[in-house]
């Protein structure tokens, strides 16, 4: 696969992707990898998370921006994985609140949308590198990808 | 959930998952994770891998063994996600070669158990997170736990 198909490709396993997984730095500077719901896509530039605010990653990521995403499709043939590398922003404006918000969210956050334990998460990729059998392929991401 | 029936559902998490994302730390302590086949485990304690060689975690890990290896199982209900902090070991001995070693291993290193581009990972666990809705309980890992 050229870089071209590599970058549709990848465009694509985001896409699909409902859950991404999400590595931070702890306060020793020791990786920590969890599963996320991708709320939001931008194409490969940017994912949007929502968390509570009350976890240690979101303390993590307020001290230490540099954070990986992960994608994989492992049921399908042959099977395909995305890592992307880039920083982490902690949002807690009423914009991004609202973007992310939707019916059902109440039961995490019963106070809505402005709920304290509410905090949206921004991830801005800076390169991605795609894996397939016989591929691998490491590429920047830029304002252009989203 | 109590503390031992987290331990008992990581236990379980971990013995039937097939892959496990692993997150590494590049040369300027950025973090980056990637899906891997889980190939053996020892409990909650050890987790073992292979791996090229030539890949740029090798290089990474022989560096900062550092790392995180996190387990999902999103299709149960209620989903149930493990994270495991510790240390990766490289490993390029015969014995540990051969442990891993499989038919059909030679489609991927055609010069056998003993193919230079062939590396044996082991992942030891100091401390483990076990997430499921309305649970969420860090516990330490020791050699009891293998």
């Amino acid at each position: 696969m050229n870089e071209a198909n590599v970058r549709k490709a990848s465009r694509q396993l985001v896409e699909d992707a409902l859950i991404a997984q999400v590595a931070t730095l702890d306060e020793t500077g020791a990786p920590r990898v969890l599963s996320m719901i991708a709320a939001e896509k931008e194409g490969l530039r940017a994912i949007w998370f929502s968390t509570n605010t009350s976890s240690e990653h979101v303390a993590q990521l307020e001290r230490e921006p540099r954070a990986s995403v992960h994608f994989a499709a492992w049921e399908s043939e042959p099977w395909r994985g995305l890592t992307l590398g880039g920083r982490m922003e902690v949002l807690r404006d009423h914009a991004s609140r609202e973007r992310l918000w939707e019916d059902g969210c109440e039961r995490f956050y019963p106070k809505g949308v402005d709920d304290p334990d509410y905090t949206v998460l921004r991830f801005t990729a800076e390169w991605g590198k795609f894996y397939q059998y016989g591929t691998k392929l490491r590429f920047e991401v830029t304002e252009g990808d989203a």
